[in-house]
């Protein structure tokens, strides 16, 4: 590795193929990575000594680390220059309710492009998924954070009841219930008065929420019932566009 | 069908099966559904002769209708009563580089369901898919606008390269050049600056626009740099949270 790229030179080098890891990154700290990164590297990308990579772990920023080892004995790459600082992301958690699979998939991508900070899969009256794969879920969150050079990978947390998620909620947080009708606050005005606290959307499944699941959330104090405009939208778009608009207003999208 | 049903009853009676025709609908009219749509009542919901739906044209609004006849010649059913007026949705288009299949039945489903009014695939240096079936991107789109109880059916355009979309857009409506990088304006600010006016979205192939494309399209006069936030963001992801923050801000989410 030459020593003369410029820290720009040394992203792009390193850019086309960024991994997260779990260990502490450092200038020279080796690190292996793990089977489905080793199985990526040395048979879809051919990977040798020397190439570049980079990596991320949440913590410690992104770094251009060089590939020491390639072989049937694993992968392992040495740390050699931090190419970002490590810097948050908003703290937007999401909390909905799962729809069939290739939504779900779908969601989690997008999810995470949009900045989420945590995936809560929530099963209320109308879901009609029974159980979650929270780890088909964690390695789509996973690679969705490679793509979008993000610097963290989001919390995706163990699907729980409606009730539950109510009863649980920390007070402190706003609660945005993406509401299909009555007296909702449209969203750019919800998202602008939560500006600078933490903050949740609750989105429901196809069919919507029942009628006892809307009144109980709606007497909650933290919650804030909020629309998403005129026509039904899916689940999934629901979930997206709330996301969207409130990065757009709330979170670092300015 | 009883006359005593109020407006509300009557949508919610007709309201689970809705569908877009293209003959004209009024008090009285009689309607012949197409080969899909008979195939669908018939064998999916085992409709039958004094069963309710709601049909929509894009021009006369929403009717209650009841199926008059269902057999083996076919199904027509009988415009009851209006149960919506017609009402336009916000002059947004949308100009996207096609993507591989899924990504783009999902873009258009969802993109109807955010209420864009024209969809334009392009071809740039870049785009990979190099056909698009307009066929399929009709029906995903005819299926999304009966689903999200759209009034209407946006138009789906022939695929154009980008050069010609550039030299054949027109000057007064302004094009917000989703832009991954660069002196980009903020997307909330773009929506609000184009309020009352006609806008288009432009977003690219994976991969992005080349120096040359993006150099040609900054250079014209209707053209808006916008920037979504600092994550990297998929083809679809950006053309779907760019469609949600216009509506919020300057379409007919408020």
């Amino acid at each position: 590795m030459s020593e003369e790229l410029n820290k720009t030179e040394l992203a792009e080098a390193g850019g086309k193929t960024r991994l997260y890891v779990t260990a502490d990154l450092g200038e020279g700290v080796a690190v292996t990575l793990d089977e489905g990164q080793t199985h990526y590297l040395l048979h879809v990308l051919r990977a040798r000594a020397g190439n570049l990579i980079s990596l991320f772990n949440g913590r410690d920023g992104e770094w251009l680390a060089e590939i020491a080892e390639a072989g049937k004995r694993g992968v392992t790459a040495t740390c050699r220059k931090q190419t970002a600082g490590q810097h948050g992301t908003p703290d937007i958690w999401l909390a909905f309710a799962p729809v069939k699979k290739t939504p779900s998939d779908y969601l989690v991508q997008k999810a995470v492009e949009l900045g989420v900070s945590v995936l809560q899969p929530v099963f209320t009256r109308r879901t009609i998924v029974t159980r979650i794969n929270e780890e088909r879920m964690a390695a789509n969150a996973v690679e969705a954070a490679e793509q979008s050079e993000r610097l963290t990978v989001p919390e995706i947390r163990a699907g729980v009841s409606f009730d539950k998620l109510l009863a649980s909620w920390p007070t402190e947080r706003r609660l945005l219930f993406c509401d299909e009708g009555g007296d909702a606050k449209a969203m750019t005005q919800a998202a602008r008065e939560s500006r600078g606290g933490p903050t949740g959307i609750l989105t429901g499944p196809e069919g919507g929420f029942d009628p006892a699941e809307r009144a109980a959330v709606r007497a909650l104090p933290f919650v804030v019932p909020v629309s998403l405009g005129p026509r039904i939208l899916r689940a999934d778009t629901a979930a997206l566009a709330a996301l969207a608009i409130w990065q757009s207003i709330a979170g670092d999208w300015s």
